[in-house]
């Protein structure tokens, strides 16, 4: 195939999908479902959880985290979104020739600490360095490994189902913005945070409560709440719709992404999660999660509908509705 | 702490094991026993084996192999030398911009054709792409995870007795010379080749017949048989006596390694193990190995004994002797 690799390959977004599809065909076809967040295998008459991510944002400090802690907490929501509890994670670094070694010591002790505070231990680890110019500072993968959690329903991406009730677990792109505000050297408002955290107490939570009720569940990091739920809704065959005026946006992070252009729906949350709900356990479900520390400000955003299967239609906050589509066009490299 | 990395700290050798006591306090001491090559873990009432490698070699095609069946045959092989049998891979990429999707195209190839000639399925992947001048090309991590063979043995490391033999299964650092010849432009004899296989079918065989009477087994990668023979003694706590005439080196290697300047001992293997065994099974285990296609030229290069514990004595071909080393002061980056 001709063509070359671009930064909108990289977005998450609908080059993404394009990328992923070229990828499983040079595989022979041989790969994940490819919208799962972690792969669901039997082992040894059990069943083990594992997800995959490299870690590579630009820059590797800002507020409210740094790669060290995105590292962790991707991996470790990854391995949550499909009901498991994280045990294990593998830690592959690779780094450039003349990187400081405070600023690696200051990586692995967020390491440590997101590790400790997510409760799974580090397994196994690898280093590699390469020549100055050939790497940018540091790059990290983490591969996580969990079990499904008691109780845990299936969880797969393509359970949403008409009547379904979505839900947002709290504020809509502090991840994206804090990470893009930095790199831009906005002067930005003080309280731009990245959201980094991790999801699995949260999920362990709504599983008690919900059961089987429990459909979907997706954390929007890459491409953000519009393109997830594009995936969702393309996945499991059914329409999503979203009340604009639902969706909690911070007022600083709504102001950032004016400056800065950007649409809050298509930028990254890292501590954020997307479920979908039968309606009858849906107040219940959202009673739990507004108790907890990372769900304390989720909303109900909408529903998921058999008109327009595949399709995500935003109901805007002046009364006018449109399709929100994947997330296409737009580089943005580097955002975790 | 002050300083920065350097390409030394890359190559497998003293300024690695350096490198890695700097992180492990970084992380406050939570880490794996540097030596090992996978973790051996608790799940779900069965156990499961965990390793994690990055893979950033230059070139990325070269004779006999390319980064995609390395980088799975590398993480099948650590598995293996814990006595495991592998059964799933994650494949984690990092691109940069520009990178030729033809090139992806073969090198992905290449990842399905080694694994499945190594018989684990690729679960879970990850896909980010880096702008053009902060990457080099493409960088794949792969994380494996398998189950313990039944009836192996616990295979650490640190199991060396004096009195056990010490066997190489093939000629020495065919895959390091290979690499670095071709980065260097050398015009080098035709049959330089990577040795880069997997080796489960090997272990299991070697289980088989040596069960319990099998100690250690370490494949000698980045640092070479010398380095690697040095980490085993200090694990052990045991000397390692070499007999340099028995080892097999190729003439075509040797020859290349003159030209180079380089020492067929610190150079890379990526499809031979060392193993430790218990004298009185080693003529049947070096028997099977020599049935099997990857062992088919192993040798016993020599012997665990009480004395200079933690080094390693070389007697040279001429009747001398000297102390071999860790790799140290040389950087040959980008070797796997």
């Amino acid at each position: 195939m001709a063509g070359r690799v671009t930064l909108a390959h990289g977005s998450g977004g609908r080059a993404s999908h394009e990328l992923l599809a070229f990828m499983v065909q040079a595989m022979g076809g041989e790969a994940l479902p490819p919208f799962e967040d972690a792969a669901l295998l039997p082992l040894a008459g059990s069943r083990l959880v594992v997800s995959t991510d490299s870690f590579v944002v630009d820059p590797l400090f800002f507020p409210g985290g740094d790669i060290g802690a995105l590292a962790v907490h991707g991996t470790v929501n990854d391995l949550a979104m499909r009901g498991a509890r994280p045990l294990y994670l593998t830690l592959g670094l690779i780094l450039e020739e003349g990187f400081g070694l405070d600023l690696l010591g200051r990586i692995l002790a967020s390491v440590r600490e997101a590790a400790a505070g997510s409760g799974v231990r580090l397994v196994a680890g690898d280093t590699k360095v390469v020549p100055a110019g050939k790497a940018d500072k540091i790059f990290i993968n983490t591969t996580g490994i969990g079990v499904p959690l008691s109780g845990a329903p299936p969880l797969s991406c393509a359970d949403a189902r008409p009547g379904d009730v979505l839900i947002l677990s709290g504020s809509m792109a502090d991840h994206g913005v804090t990470v893009l505000g930095q790199r831009q050297g906005f002067a930005l408002s003080g309280d731009l945070r990245s959201d980094t955290a991790p999801l699995h107490r949260l999920v362990e939570e709504m599983v008690a409560v919900a059961g089987q009720a429990l459909h979907v569940l997706r954390d929007p990091t890459r491409g953000g709440v519009g393109t997830t739920l594009n995936e969702l809704a393309q996945a499991s065959g059914v329409g999503i719709e979203v009340e604009e005026g639902a969706v909690p946006v911070r007022e600083s992070v709504r102001g950032a992404c004016e400056l800065l252009g950007l649409d809050p729906f298509y930028l990254a949350n890292e501590g954020k999660l997307l479920a979908l709900v039968a309606p009858e356990r849906a107040g219940e479900v959202l009673a739990v999660m507004r108790r907890s520390e990372t769900g304390a400000e989720a909303a109900i955003i909408g529903r998921a509908v058999a008109e327009h299967p595949g399709r995500v239609m935003l109901r805007t906050a002046v009364g006018g509705s449109r399709f929100l589509d994947m997330l296409h066009g737009e580089p943005l490299p580097r955002i975790c």
